[in-house]
């Protein structure tokens, strides 16, 4: 087991508190290492919160979900998947960004991504805002076109704009990868939206373009087992990504970021949504809003690692059977 | 919008943590400001604990909520409703309180309520414990006589008393509403009611006045359309006034409480419970027991901004119809 | 009421937060008081964390768990129970524990908890970590051999060791305690197991040996009472014991664990899986795995507090019965 | 040493976190308990903060305080005092209170304290706020008549009422006490005065009835000998007792009180400020305004612990020295 | 004393918890409010971070500190000094501010202040981060010319850039502020300074402009008086700003900032060396860098409001003479 | 200065924020890594906390440092002195440990650091309870012989054994390493012992090996630069190892540990008596007893990791002299 350099560091070698914190205690590779040209899924963090309107805080997800992710083990019991024996999986560090900058990090992010998706390698990010959504998609566009999306938050994030002229908030990625025809709204499918609007057209933009939002009362109404099958419905066959804004769940899961909404999902309910979507042809994923200085117990990096892993397991699985393997 | 004084003050102006904390960043209206007579609802922070027989902190509430209550917007996604279109809203300050005496706390916060009353302005309280109930439920009945109650808590709050003959406490605010007829039993419902009880005869008296009790057991059972409809029976088509403590939710959305009770109901569940209410007759509400020193998230406060945010437009669909609006 | 020496003190005559903390208020009884030998439930604390392979903290559990269960009250309002009527409860204080050597600590804990069995007085413990459930089984099979078990936790801590040749821990409890004899696996039923495995293998020793393992996957699609007749079916007429692991809650109810698992059981949950004991041959019961330097709001503690009173009152039932009480 | 019924239970046979927690490991001892009449020093929680105008929370500190108490130790490092050996010591428990009557309340601590009087038995309180220092000087001074007083805060807690008539609360306990005779005025030192006034005369008439105040300034001018010496002479031979107050520390060491000053003590000058009482006719003490929930790392009731120790070393020695030991 | 409508509102009318929190309990003061050409000196917050290289949160210090104020009191105890009955003080409000634009949040910021300017009002500002003193220097320069300034701070804030061309961060302020001639450096004394160095040539661009280092060392070695007399020497007679960062105190005392360096000063030392400025020329002063989110405690916000008073006072006492007062 | 491989990360390339945590951003260097062998010290993590007789939490304490340590920039301002620049430093991650076993814990230990002594590299370790000083000590010994040590503490850490014949504690490393023969009595100084003792003759046993303790109060009485010279004095011009338990601190700088006292160190005067040790004959160190779950603000690892820094930095002079560097 030990002989394979992608494998993670187990928790009967060294006990999960011990050792450097690397995502799901994978080896950290970069870019000039040699295991670089074999890894499959590049785990990635992205320490920004510089589009972030309301509580800053999500520059130190990434770190403190490194941390907590050495409690992430190998197998998912529920699905049977196993994420590490059928892909090469690295940590391959956080992007450079630029905490005084907004355009030039979101340069520096696209840059650094541009680099995964020349070497084949499907990115798995812990953000960071969710602006941070955009850039990666930008990357994936350049290769597979416009993509698809499942898409789990309280908002929509189809805002236009902020204070009149600002088009980058953490409020704007979706309606700007629109715009620039690096998303498919009509693959695009949002679960889990809620809370109040600031006006009635507030969501009008993104539905004209064929989103489709299935709003936390719509989810409570289907019922989860529909929910799945909509949202699989609306992305097809075609190539997809996966965004998680942490803020998806219920603030009791994940107090720890910058705009809670009570009355959202629980973790159960967000693992099966993410275990549902197995099979889909899935090319990347996200979590994001992880903001640990809004969560005094620590408990919102442990459900953002828990829900990589998740997104991890169907992710490896649609890289896997792409591969042929 | 900007030039409607009791319009609040909007995040695409200001950003949500700026400016001056009022409830929902509506305008601060004193009693000698010419605005006064136009409130239609006017909500009001309650900052005393004086009843409070348990973990004390109810009296730091009022002014924790005021600075989350910025995140409120403006639409209800799930009713519709646009509470500040229908009806002029504004934070009409804090009632006077006197923390060394419980006395003269209640007949302060009386003389308040009873202006409100006089210049017919339906109250929306942030508490302060339990007890700041009583002298508002006095305040109505001056104009209403006893008026029906829809009662969200993990207790009953019909004690008779404490120690033997004290009793004013937050465990009897609505035995003595009752005996002195301001508050009507037989038009009172009580949901979440749980936890362990002193002794068997605890809630007896309350159900021989002919309150209404509906124990998390039963709510379950019934299911949530069956309770919200006997909720509305029992209440009928007089004045009802809306309480509620947060301790009816489970500890976890509301840790920052007095009486914690496990079990108990989520916020979802409670914000359509509350919007289950939209069509009655509701004169006020309040929301209480929020104590933020027991809550290091601070999610308490931001329940309590939010859950007041959903029974003011229920109540400001209210009143907006009764005043043909 | 106040004649009884061991009727907890009530919070009408002491305020609940004042007074020295003993578990639910009951008389502090050591093993040489003359009320020793009247105890019919003794509620034991075993402060020791030595077994734990993850994060520490659990060896402060008792303490906690005291402090705030003097909010506990009498009667369990869903099933009319009253313990502290049907049974002499009282505190027996904390186990002698050993916190730099794990043999000793079990040898020590194991002999406190013979002179309960001998003494006849069924022991409701709170831990500590898992392992302190072993030297109490042995000391229950010294009467009624290997006995069943209701256990709830997110994890079986079946292991075989760890780091080769390290027998006990507390992930391994169980499985020594089947070799040694003083568990019978056939009777033993798991409720709640849930998080990612080290490998495929990981839980295949003990459904070998006829664990019935209900995950949470099956715990959902079964169904609350369809789990708790199989529970019973399982643990059948013999004497049982229930173990609680706090884990099994989901990290929301009780972050202040050692290994903490998302999506896991509701408080609710667990309050209707414990209720549904009732009338089944219980000897004893223990709630571990608290451990409140990992839990800023102390809510753990709240729940363990409560959880354990859950346990008293299907166990005091079950020791009245068989006492012809 | 442990035949002596009165001897802390010490860490090497249980460790410091494991037991019931009484104060310094202390035996517990009622009214009624045999060994009442033997004891030389009481330790007494007073658990109860009615008197609190601003931030609650005293009425836990009791409890907290007897938890982490239990790290104390036997012998006194700096002055080799040890006051286990040389009185008997216990933890009385707390006194009656009630959280919603401050006149009942204070009525309820003096007869508590009345019983310790009448057995010659010595208060060491733990607070509770300031205003529970008014009941305990009133029992002392049955049996001394007025008496002098070491007071250590940031305030004189000398005025003389609040919003008009309201003349108990945690700021007025001195002025009543000289007011009724029971504290001698000219033998009052007040060590660690600081913080803004509300108007210039706030002190005077507290200076005019002959209280020695020495400020935070004066307090650095004289130099910590000097304090001493000078304090020494103010109360001279007659009885004295002191009252710490712990926001006469900075609020970094004591964060958890309910009117935190910057700018105060440390601990150590605090530490050397009471050993340098030694030799003086001290017949009682408290520790004041401990208030836990302010407090996320419980430092606050460390050092509310450990300032008692070292009250109680010099108390020890003055019993001790009186009863000819 | 309540016809002066620019005073605070008393504790002894409302509690300190109650109430709308404004700065000092001081009236809200817009500038189309009749009040405003009456204002001597204007408390501003200025929520914003967006220069912050290191720990965000300073965007919501604002709040916070205004939440605490409350506290503060009228008289300075040490100096006797009144700084609401001798100049008309004010809140003014919030600052606009831009989240995710630097540059435009600059500008939103400095055209507030160019209104004081132009209105004759003294600025005391509470941050936001250190980079916000930019545009408060330059709105002083229109008026005064170069300015001079006590600066205390942990860093010097003279590094010349980030990231190769990124001018303008929370580490720059004061080079920029020289270079646009906004700041005279050779009436600019630095004291406080500490922490480790990027390199050796750090701090010399701004000694070599003239500015006076004192770090810590130098602090300590001169003595307190020693300081005052250099840092009076240096800024001479002309107009001088005061500029406190909090992280100029030791973590213990302000954990809650961005780049906290240990062996900071003491807030009793802070305090007496803002009190030794009275009698300067002072023409406005900031306190900056409470960043709420990375202090549970809330102490930091204590500290920073207390130093603020302190600024008043003697910011007052300059303005008073200055007019004549 | 990016060419050298042992150059930390500059914050000036990735935010200090950003990136996987390695002790003050240097590389990590496995035992196999080609640099390995040109290390000069060796930054190490000892995650375990075993010998904990009271609080754990300090097998936390490796990560955490490492976390905020990439604050720590490259130049000594007080000293000058350039650790990066004069020796290679590396992160060689943690030793391996044994959660559930102390013996082979010590075991595992020793083994990692008996490699650093054959490749000649000075450790500089981060734990972990005190214990983990006896392992290393004997690895130095092998190569040293009996060494020196200045030690700061609040404890001597020379008691004999726990509960009767439990010899290794984190209580008692320096009796045993003083048994054993690798550390040098009659050269060791213990400074900042303090705390109530459990008996009269507990430190007698280490005075009489030879043992210099400056306890709290000598301490003050002597001066700090009486202390340093009195330190120097003992350890000679021999060997000499630094070992600096967090608990020597006041609990307000270090309120996450195992065992706090107050009336402790500041920690500039900590980082002043580190300074004072520069010139001497230093072969390596550590920073013990740092344990997060106690600490909920984080700077007791900002301290840590600080005062690791400190002891770097005269620990790579002496090194680079011992080198001829």
């Amino acid at each position: 087991m030990t002989s394979n350099p992608f494998h993670p560091i187990t928790g009967s070698v060294m006990p999960r508190f011990a050792g450097i914190a690397t995502l799901m205690r994978l080896p950290l590779v970069g870019f000039d290492d040699p295991l670089f040209k074999d890894v499959d899924i590049g785990l990635v963090g992205v320490p920004w919160d510089g589009g972030t309107t309301n509580r800053p805080g999500a520059r130190h997800g990434p770190r403190q979900v490194r941390d907590i992710s050495t409690m992430v083990r190998n197998v998912n019991r529920a699905s049977g998947l196993k994420p590490f024996s059928i892909c090469n999986c690295a940590d391959l560090g956080d992007t450079p960004v630029n905490p005084v900058d907004l355009m030039d990090s979101l340069a520096r992010i696209e840059t650094f991504f541009d680099k995964l998706q020349v070497a084949g390698i499907a990115p798995l990010s812990i953000g960071g805002d969710h602006l941070v959504s955009l850039p990666i998609l930008r990357t994936l566009a350049k290769k597979y076109g416009p993509v698809g999306m499942v898409h789990f938050d309280a908002h929509t994030d189809t805002w236009d704009g902020y204070f009149g002229g600002f088009k980058y908030t953490h409020g704007t990625p979706f309606r700007r990868a629109i715009e620039e025809g690096v998303l498919d709204p009509k693959r695009t499918v949002q679960i889990g939206i809620r809370g109040a609007l600031y006006n009635d057209a507030e969501d009008t933009w993104g539905q004209e373009q064929g989103i489709r939002v299935i709003d936390i009362e719509e989810f409570h109404q289907m019922g989860l087992p529909a929910v799945i099958a909509e949202a699989r419905r609306v992305v097809g066959e075609g190539e997809t990504y996966v965004s998680f804004d942490v803020d998806a769940l219920d603030p009791v899961y994940a107090p720890g970021t910058g705009t809670p909404e009570i009355g959202g999902l629980t973790t159960l309910e967000a693992q099966r949504l993410v275990r549902g979507l197995q099979g889909l042809n899935l090319i990347g994923g996200d979590v994001v809003e992880v903001s640990p200085p809004f969560d005094p117990s620590g408990n919102t990096a442990l459900v953002g690692a828990t829900m990589a892993f998740e997104i991890l397991c169907v992710l490896a699985d649609s890289v896997s059977r792409r591969r042929g393997g």
